[in-house]
């Protein structure tokens, strides 16, 4: 009945993630109201872990990609299981570092990282500086010299792949603000430039192609690719390059039509193809990363809401609105983004109705979702929208000074909160 | 050369707004910066007032609609210009409390407001309450029975008027999350419900067709047809419902392509419509209310940013980086909006390239815009992104924990702030 194995439904008909009843939960804390799994994103840590070290020999590491859902306790979680993380702010690093993140196992990502967060990064030890171009290259080079330091630096490249998703999360082909690109020779001349430089040590190349990927031949060409263009730098130059970054966006089911890859298989098969290549080639095993951050957290988290008005519009739809909105998820109103929710106090009755859940924000693109299959919705009634554990709480905004929802964490039926939510006093506490 | 006479050029060949030299601006506070014009904000304030006292017999308000920026400063400046305003939830209501705004003058909207925030509403004595449906006139004559009080309330129409503008802000056709149907009959209904209970007092109708909209006509009819249905009212029931609230959606010059209307001269013709059809009917003349928004603050907006990388792709499309992006300004990411901008630290020379702006988040969907023509920008520039001052702060994020910038309003080229910025202690303040 349901794609996730936390979710089901218990004696009373009440929805419950991970054994917590959803309906107590958001009795104890009110509405909108976000929850997260503990035990299946340390469940997802472990399977990218266990994946590289059965396959690739342990050579690998996992970094979880903490956009997708960042605060201090998630960084706690995916370090004590074994897991680096990849941070893309100085916002980021900063929380990862407050949370105890070990920074030797921080990879520093961003098309635009400002000289102060590089300062800041190199200052509390960050492992790895993932240059996103020449640009980079040049103010980390600069920041080195002054500070007599080497920095450990990998570089994005853009492999020149198409990896069929949503235009706003395609990353990997040459139209892009990320990276340095293959098929130009600007990621061979970026090579060439950075092994000479002296405060630079040059330890991998990186690419990442985009998100909610559901094919697993885009990432083996883009391993093929970069690890082509590490053995030419090797034959011509001697240099080895140590690191092959395959970055992330490995696709989760959000609704039937979504069907993902076994994130273990991909890891078996990208790490027989590496290893071929290698072998063939007599090139050093490369050290492997990669960076999931939806695939650890999306499935892992609802968002409880209750419902408000319910508004039929004879022959055309009927609105259900809900006490949220793209004020805490605005993905419906990025990207189209579709969703399954269910109504928690009502989870074993039939899915009866069609309908279009709409947000409290004032914007008629407020929505969660249109045609959404929902048991009968009435005012009062709890809803959980599934699957929102990614790219939700870290894209909220105050938009209609909504405050941010608390993140409550459940571990095996236990809830405890994670992130406080605001009040109206922190919604005014900058305001002059 | 530039829309708005808040922007020129001083001697040094810098940007000045509100004769503040942005230059310095960025050097004095950072960036990313949001700067606002505090003589143009009361300027725009006056436009609607005398046009309202000039054609209607001042038996208008203007309603300033705080969705499009709302902090504590900006209550206190169109409170000080006579205007009303109207909220969207709790956060924004406690702002203008905080701000010491006159309750009476406070209009409170929304498709979905909860009980604790109508409640916290009517004992904050908000004057008014824009019912959106038979919902909250559900809720609302519950929470006056029990606490034994009236309240002043109207509702929304939508009558039916497709103002061809983005979907996602058009509002005021049958397909709407927002208030009840003229054409079905449906809000006559509400009306001849609401006059006869108890402890409601129905004062008016109102309307909103969408934003951004450029034409004089949907307004117009508009006004007709919500009178047509108040004389109606009158005709079979004898009950005067005393105000007529126009909404807002006046368009604003964001690029060459906009062409708004004149606001005075919108208030003029609706005037003569109203009156008209009063005199015809002999209906008493409606108190006129109507809420501008993003006509009074955006073009009195500004953010300036700083260039990072300048990315040229060959034979494609050169990516300029500035160190902010859909975190402090997500309307193209959103909606694909339009902005110009401009070098500020070389105001003076030709705009000579055409570029695609992108932001520093984590996402190719992250831009400013594309094809924007501008200065030859290098890295270390500073850019002015011009018409801000509506729906960015507002919409603001954290997304890649991204703090806040402050804003900082000038008044007659002085500089001061009205919000603070965010600092890496406010992100993690609520994460346990």
């Amino acid at each position: 009945m349901f794609y996730y194995k936390n979710l089901d439904i218990n004696e009373k008909g009440n929805l419950t993630f991970n054994k917590a009843d959803t309906v107590l939960l958001a009795k104890k804390y009110q509405t909108p109201l976000y929850v997260m799994d503990e035990d299946m994103i340390r469940e997802n840590c472990r399977i990218y872990k266990k994946a590289l070290d059965k396959f690739y020999d342990k050579r690998g590491l996992a970094l979880y990609a903490s956009k997708a859902f960042s605060c201090k306790e998630i960084y706690r979680i995916v370090a004590s299981e074994g897991l680096g993380c990849d941070v893309v702010s100085g916002g980021e690093l900063y929380t990862a570092l407050e949370a105890g993140f070990d920074p030797e196992k921080i990879y520093f990502h961003g098309n635009n990282k400002t000289k102060q967060e590089l300062i800041f990064a190199l200052e509390k030890g960050v492992g790895h500086i993932v240059l996103d171009g020449f640009y980079d290259l040049e103010v980390i080079s600069e920041i080195c010299e002054e500070k007599n330091i080497v920095a450990n630096v990998s570089v994005r490249i853009k492999p020149g792949i198409d990896a069929h998703t949503h235009d706003a999360v395609m990353t990997g082909q040459i139209d892009s603000k990320f990276g340095v690109a293959l098929e130009t020779g600007e990621a061979k001349e970026f090579l060439l430039t950075a092994i000479k430089k002296k405060n630079i040590n040059l330890r991998g190349v990186h690419c990442h192609l985009g998100s909610q990927i559901f094919d697993l031949e885009p990432f083996e060409e883009a391993a093929r690719r970069l690890l082509n263009l590490m053995i030419e730098i090797r034959n011509e130059t001697g240099y080895i390059i140590e690191e092959l970054n395959l970055g992330g966006g490995f696709g989760i089911k959000y609704t039937e039509k979504d069907d993902p890859i076994e994130y273990a298989s991909y890891i078996e098969s990208v790490s027989k193809t590496v290893k071929n290549i290698c072998n063939r080639n007599d090139f050093p095993l490369p050290f492997i990363l990669m960076e999931p951050g939806r695939s650890i957290v999306a499935p892992c988290g609802i968002t409880l809401y209750t419902v408000g008005s319910v508004k039929k519009i004879p022959g055309i739809r009927t609105y259900v609105s809900v006490d949220g909105g793209m004020a805490d998820n605005p993905r419906y109103a990025l990207y189209n983004a579709e969703y399954e929710a269910v109504i928690a106090n009502k989870a074993k009755e039939p899915k009866s109705q069609i309908v279009t859940i709409a947000g409290r924000c004032c914007e008629s693109g407020d929505l969660i979702g249109e045609n959404i299959k929902i048991q009968k919705a009435e005012s009062g009634d709890i809803m959980a929208v599934l699957s929102t554990g990614a790219y939700n709480y870290s894209m909220a905004s105050h938009y209609n000074r909504l405050p941010n929802p608390p993140v409550v964490m459940i571990k095996d039926g236990e809830d405890r909160v994670i992130v406080k939510g605001e009040t109206y006093e922190d919604i005014v506490k900058n305001d002059i």
